[in-house]
């Protein structure tokens, strides 16, 4: 009997595997769990499920859960109308602790056993029963749970970075997802799945709209089209946000103007608020990218970004909207170090803002490198919430094809401390509202998302997309255990798999920095579609475009030198954070080339000289990938074919080109410094003019 | 125990069910069949396939079968090596009669029962196994198979037309599945399943760019692009192709200039094919759009469409290449009816190609309309092959979002008489060769395939790839048989199912007709992108892109003379064929304002008038998806949730699209007539103001 069963359960295994694992279903495969005792206690354990009461939000949830457990425990989970029998209870509490948001998970042991999911509103219950769901597929014994949770930061957003054709701009993963001409009549399945997945993780806000904006998103129709997108999100806990292109009562309006401080340019912004609101009564919000790049603005109008920001702000706030309002500016004008412009121009506006607005850092100076030092506006403007942008996609990454995990990336900002108030001053906290006492909070992630069949084109690039969202909601959670639970949820339980998936993933970012950008080296990429290396890179019109620009590499040294010798970048931290990398023999060597410029003879910790450490980095690089393919290698017992071959392939991809990076960039650095590459490392295999001859017309992302 | 059975089957089906049905496996789906008698037969019959040989293809094949009829019995088949004990026999044969990709099917009933798949080449067999597998799928009994199945058309391609960063032009699935930036690095597990679709249905050439032509795709680093691609679907006997930009030389190899005559041009050309073929030995060869719609050609050079041909044929013919050169063609000078200027551009050339030249000419005279005459080219150029271009990707019927079947279209036309050789010379004999003895022959479809998860956009407009490859195969198909293939192998064999789906199927089409383009109205859409009702456009600069131009309407009347008396485009085709049409009292109504100008109060056949017979007719082709929104939901308990509601789903946008096209059409022509809609029909829900003022900026597929 046991026998037939057994060959029965693999002859339906062998059928399903007819469907191939294409990624679609992300870290929510729900597939049956192998047999664990944990797994068979909950298995024996779980059978029903009650939801008190009723709501779209609960009708999710169960078919969520009842999809989930079913998958997972490999039997038929239902639903009962009997709280008293059931095995899992879900229904609300009045509980001060968990906030608008949190639950709780109690494996109750007095009476009949049972789990109860607790929590305030429909929504943290539906991120309780997720996180119940996570705790099974991460293979978390059952029964004996007590859990509190809630998120310690309020707006947990993705920024779409879509154009309304539908082109996504830095996007690797295929076209938007957001298929705006179809919308309203034609809601695709994947708007649910990509509200359920963000829910998963907790993040309950998205911007539809490019930060390059266009105002034709503000129409009527398109407008019928955003709201189609918020009634289908709504249920998931999922906000919308737009774009506002602060021209937009000029181009849209027929006004002759776009000043903020103009009473019609206002009464526009408030009708057209009031307009979406009346579609939409619990939208989000606008975010603004304002004379910045090209973006119109305030400035246009001798009006400040405060002027521009409240006056949004006021627009919305009778909603309880909010602005995000973007500090990535840079001028056209000032030949400044462009690392100083975002703080020269936010700094002075601290507490100029009104409550319902939130400027957006992006985690840097600079924009998204694979290192940079966190951006010191983090903790410079205590009477303003400051919202953190990181970027899911990877621009400066290794875009589509390179493996690389970015958690290590977010905790080494979110860790950082700007010493604002002392010792202890975390980038966290002052993106938590804790140091500074702020109610109103963000993370936002520019999304990885395309129309790929598995979203974000890597199959590891998923884990991004997760941990922005489990960061979120939980800034002290390490790189370490966000990687363990995507791993187990996307890839398996099998523990030799998690460890190795787990030591690629750590790993990866570091080695990432060392075959592109080691030692502090930054925007060194090619132009325009930034991809690939261009370090002799100075073409552009704009100086601060340029690679030269950035590593002022010469026949002595090479580095920026941003202390008071220099752009005097350093005096925007604060002294104790400055104290870090002021001095060019105690700076730490991951950002020294950020800060000082160094002779190429300069001994390094290692003994070496720069141009050797520069040279030894480049090839660690080289050797991580190399070490990542034998890694991914070692498991194809235990992966899909199908996702193994996907990997496999990537990770080819990736060495030759961190080998392209490492010997591109080296050419180019022993030509300039006229040191040849020590004995012992790798020659490059072309010379410097071919290097410098490769072309990328059709490179992804760049824009139109 | 059966009990048992039955319980755990279900449980695996409810776990499988958790991948949801997303139309990615279009019609090779090979779930479990019905237990009907045919299948128990066949299940019973069939545990074991033999494969005599070895080869790349029959490694497919090998897969595909092993994979198919274990999904399709739900029970495990395995390859063995004794052909003798083999229930299915995969084997040379040396049949003259099968051609080089023809097979044989027969069920074998001396001695021991097998069914043995017999071809000269492997890529019959692979043809042969893909036959049986269809025959399975379609509740085919296999007990009793005498079947020999030869195309009868040599060249079956497929044309993208794809750009190299992705944008497909007419694309309404997403963006290009060909994804060069990470070719040739990275093989999309979507490339091997688009050669196997392509396979089962017998399409042998795919042509992977647009012929809007790009030289970049003639450098080395994208050959190499070209050649992964090449190798990944050699196995399924799947050749490419190219397009060739005709100024290339200029461009990629720096010449003065791309005269045809010209000994560097030859030369430039001749080493390209060389460098190609040494990268590519099967490669197919190029097709050419010259001089038409902004090309570059050999007119440029004042030298003749049959010169620019020739040079590039002569460059792959010691490879055994082929030119495959558009007639496409109208001037930007001549103020001739579009209709005429193919013809007259082509015509004369008859018999100045070379063998290996094939002028490819669209189904109609104008472009792709959904109803248009056969072109008059066809049967017009004995000593050419003139291969047949239908466009699979809906430009003029409906886009992403309308259900047409087109292989009613395709019949229409390949079944139209074109008396070149008296009676019975119909398009269909022109194209496969045998009214003028031409050994080259083809079909050529413009795909309809994107990076959507089910390749098409709309799950029935997989039928539409299906259809080009089966009428290519095999040309006196039906659309009812396609249709009914199609259906049970993409929906279910369930008879409700199959009917009601080929209803919809059948009558689909001419509905589309009835509600965008009745009684031979053609070309009155949107400008650029081609979306939507635009009776009223003559904003563009060319008279002949203009709706006005081509539906003629005025007070008196409506609709384009070309008689004698007119344009006299009907002289082009032979006095028989043109009688058809010549007399506007006995003109088919279907083609009549193609060839007419009639008076709105002329009497139609049904007793009315001009006038109401089209308000008839578009209310005719409103109903008609009204029809089939019900007919569809009479489906709902049988069809996936997913795909029923996609499908539901499109054709509400299908019905409120076919009011729009009703309404805006009826309304113009009832203001330029000053004719009122008669009693009865409903009346246009918005101002004909209204219609005009809509505008599309981000209507898909309109180029950049």
């Amino acid at each position: 009997m046991k026998a037939i069963i057994l060959i029965l359960l693999l002859a339906a295994t062998a059928t399903a595997s007819v469907k191939a694992e294409d990624g679609y279903r992300l870290w929510l495969r729900y597939d049956p769990l192998p047999q664990t005792s944990a797994l068979l206690s909950s298995r024996q354990q779980i059978t029903t499920f009650f939801i008190q009461g009723q709501s779209p939000t609960l009708a999710v949830l169960s078919r969520e859960l009842s999809t989930g457990l079913s998958g997972l425990l490999n039997k038929e989970i239902t639903i009962t109308p009997a709280a008293a029998t059931a095995d899992i209870v879900i229904s609300k509490s009045n509980n001060e602790r968990l906030g608008t948001e949190g639950f709780s998970i109690i494996t109750s042991t007095t009476g009949r056993r049972q789990i109860r999911i607790s929590a305030n509103t429909d929504v943290g219950l539906l991120y309780g029963a997720f996180h119940f769901l996570r705790l099974l597929q991460t293979g978390h014994p059952t029964s004996n749970l007590n859990i509190t949770s809630k998120p310690g930061i309020r707006h947990r957003i993705l920024n779409h970075w879509d154009n309304l054709d539908r082109y996504v701009e830095r996007g690797y993963a295929g076209i938007s997802i957001f298929n705006w001409h179809t919308l309203p009549g034609y809601i695709d399945k994947r708007y649910i799945d990509y509200a359920r997945a963000n829910a998963s993780v907790g993040i309950n806000g998205t911007v539809l709209t490019n930060v390059n904006a266009n105002a034709y998103i503000l129409t009527p129709d398109y407008l019928l089209k955003v709201k189609a997108l918020a009634d289908a999100f709504r249920p998931y806990g999922l906000k919308v946000y737009l774009t506002a292109r602060f021209s937009a009562p000029m181009e849209m309006g027929g006004l002759k103007t776009a000043d903020p401080l103009d009473a019609d340019v206002k009464a526009w912004w408030n009708n057209k608020a009031k307009e979406i609101y009346q579609l939409i009564p619990d939208f989000g919000g606008f975010l603004v990218k304002a004379n910045s790049e090209g973006q119109p603005g305030p400035q246009d109008y001798q009006r400040t970004h405060a002027d521009g920001a409240n006056m949004l702000a006021d627009a919305v706030a009778p909603y309880n909207g909010i602005i995000m309002w973007r500090a990535f500016v840079y001028s056209h004008e000032t030949p400044e170090d462009r690392f100083k412009q975002a703080y020269n121009e936010f700094k002075p506006l601290d507490g100029q803002f009104r409550k319902n607005v939130m400027v957006q850092v992006k985690n840097g100076p600079i924009d998204f490198q694979p290192r940079e030092p966190f951006s010191p506006l983090f903790g410079a403007m205590p009477q303003t919430p400051v919202l953190m942008e990181f970027q899911l996609t990877q621009e400066y990454l290794g875009q589509g094809t390179h493996l690389a995990y970015e958690a290590p990336l977010f905790k080494e900002v979110l860790d950082a401390d700007t010493y604002a108030k002392g010792k202890g001053s975390t980038v966290a906290k002052v993106i938590n509202g804790s140091l500074y006492d702020h109610p109103l909070t963000g993370i936002a992630g520019v999304a990885n998302i395309g129309n790929d069949i598995n979203w974000c084109s890597h199959p590891f690039a998923q884990a991004n997309w997760y941990a922005l969202g489990r960061l979120a909601w939980n800034t002290a959670l390490s790189s370490e255990t966000i990687a363990e639970e995507w791993i187990k949820q996307t890839w398996s339980n099998n523990s030799k798999v998690v460890a190795v998936c787990k030591q690629m993933m750590l790993d990866s970012r570091e080695t990432l920095v060392n075959y592109m950008t080691p030692l502090g080296l930054h925007h060194i990429m090619g132009n325009g579609h930034h991809y690939g290396p261009l370090p002799w890179g100075k073409s552009l019109p704009r100086a601060d475009w340029n690679p030269v620009y950035y590593h002022r590499a010469d026949k002595a040294g090479i580095g920026f030198n941003r202390t008071a010798t220099g752009s005097n970048a350093l005096a925007q931290y604060t002294p104790e954070a400055a104290l870090l990398w002021r001095d060019s023999t105690t700076c730490d060597e991951k950002f020294l080339l950020w800060f000082h410029h160094i002779s190429w003879q300069r001994p390094m910790h290692s003994g070496r000289s720069l141009w050797e450490e520069l040279c030894y980095k480049y090839n660690e690089g080289v050797r991580g990938v190399k070490t990542m393919q034998q890694q991914w290698s070692s498991l194809q017992q235990y992966i899909d074919t199908e996702r193994f071959s996907q990997v496999q392939q990537l990770l080819t991809i990736q060495y030759n080109d961190a080998v392209w990076w490492r010997d591109a960039c080296l050419s180019y650095f022993s030509d300039i410094s006229g040191l040849a590459i020590p004995a012992g490392y790798e020659r490059p295999a072309q010379t410097l003019d071919h290097y410098k001859s490769l072309q990328f017309p059709y490179a992804p992302g760049n824009g139109k």
